[in-house]
């Protein structure tokens, strides 16, 4: 049997959720062994021996900046981390964080409460995308990675489907706040729809010409939302530069991503 | 042979150097055993099985917030982090960022250039301490806390030592911003000057009565330190709370600290 990359990933996730074995998806990607692969060596700089997963951490916590592409050396690391367990753990902390939050909102209640979500890696995943492409170890390419957005076929990250129906249930709105550009508005509104994402209060996207940094960007559509009298109660990415400047929101929630870098 | 938790601290560290065993540590801290402690579960909230390694990048993410103690679960884990290569690992990865940060900033080189150091677990380590009192899992306890920090033994934090030789070198002051309070100002210099940190343009120190917030304190002495003149080219910390809030000043950067939470 063929598997496309994201039938595959499809099944990695429900396999997943009832606990399978790892080894399919090791010899369908051709990943280096899981055992060891923890300790995957980083040298740069030569300032020191790091770890694939120091270095990630590193990325988490918003210590390492400006990168183009995964370090070569942690190509089988971030495989396995985005394919494996480990991916979806750390989205599942984030998720109860953001859901725990949200519970305990005092909510204005007039239809003014939102929830800012990023699209890219939080409320849709590429996964299948990036396991075609070394999982972020090859350069950017607009037009392949266009190409699939194109395709309106991304699933969504299961934690952040979850979180999102949580927060309707509490009345909250949800507005959604892309990168993606104003040419991509119609297929991004089909894939979020097919992923199990039916309604929202707006879908932001940039406008085609827009030369904005993602912070300046997002920053300023979240003012704008404040200005026409939105209350921002959460906001959620993978990158920093989703959830960095001002107005943030009453809170942040950084969702993993060691695949590529948005500054 | 008895060792005192800091010598067996300080061997450690040192045998770290020299890739030498983790056995001894784990008879001595009675930890559980290394094999499997990465999947130690957090089960909390009702809302889904996390493990102690997830629940320890949603902290350095700024995730999770709050916190009293770490999960009970997780001492076992915590306390191998720390004591492993692992901690080590994920400060060589903020060291070296913060290093090549400094290296290519364009200094005003007329003295007024500073970089703010955190103390505790930043410039220098309570490790010694946290190794006798569960890494975390105890809840925090002045009494024992300040009668060691009274001790003024606490030894450098390698790579946060090795930041701060750079900097000197490069011609950058060093400003130590701390929520220890006035009265232990004589022992933490000593402290600081014994484990290696020889000179300083200022020790900031929390007044004996001062109420404010970790954010609140700190964010306010940097602007002081900005209406004095100085240039904040750097700022270092391991919690959230030393280094957000406005000014934040050039870069801020996050070493790990999974043991207590500030906020």
């Amino acid at each position: 049997m063929k598997l496309s990359a994201i039938s595959l990933v499809l099944w990695w996730w429900a396999a997943a959720a009832s606990a399978s074995a790892p080894e399919a998806v090791a010899v369908v990607h051709q990943l280096r062994p899981a055992v060891g692969w923890g300790a995957q060596l980083v040298r740069e700089k030569g300032e020191g021996v790091i770890t694939c997963g120091s270095w990630r951490v590193g990325v988490e916590a918003n210590n390492v900046r400006g990168w183009r592409t995964i370090p070569a050396a942690c190509e089988g690391y971030v495989g396995h981390y985005m394919l494996g367990d480990r991916y979806r753990q750390d989205s599942i902390v984030v998720a109860i964080e953001a859901a725990a939050h949200a519970a305990a909102l005092r909510l204005a209640g007039n239809g003014s409460d939102v929830w800012v979500f990023d699209v890219d890696e939080t409320a849709l995943s590429n996964l299948p995308y990036y396991a075609r492409h070394g999982f972020g170890v090859e350069p950017f390419n607009p037009t392949l990675s266009n190409a699939w957005v194109n395709e309106g076929a991304a699933p969504a990250l299961p934690e952040s489907l979850n979180l999102y129906k949580k927060l309707l249930s509490l009345g909250i709105k949800i507005v959604f706040l892309t990168g993606r550009t104003e040419n991509q508005r119609d297929v991004t509104a089909r894939n979020l729809k097919r992923a199990g994402y039916h309604t929202w209060e707006k879908l932001v996207l940039k406008g085609d010409g827009d030369k904005r940094s993602a912070v300046s960007y997002k920053s300023g559509e979240r003012q704008k939302l404040e200005n026409e009298g939105y209350n921002i109660v959460g906001n959620i990415g993978d990158q920093w530069s989703d959830i960095l400047g001002q107005p943030e929101g009453n809170r942040t929630f950084k969702l993993p991503d060691p695949m590529y870098y948005i500054g």
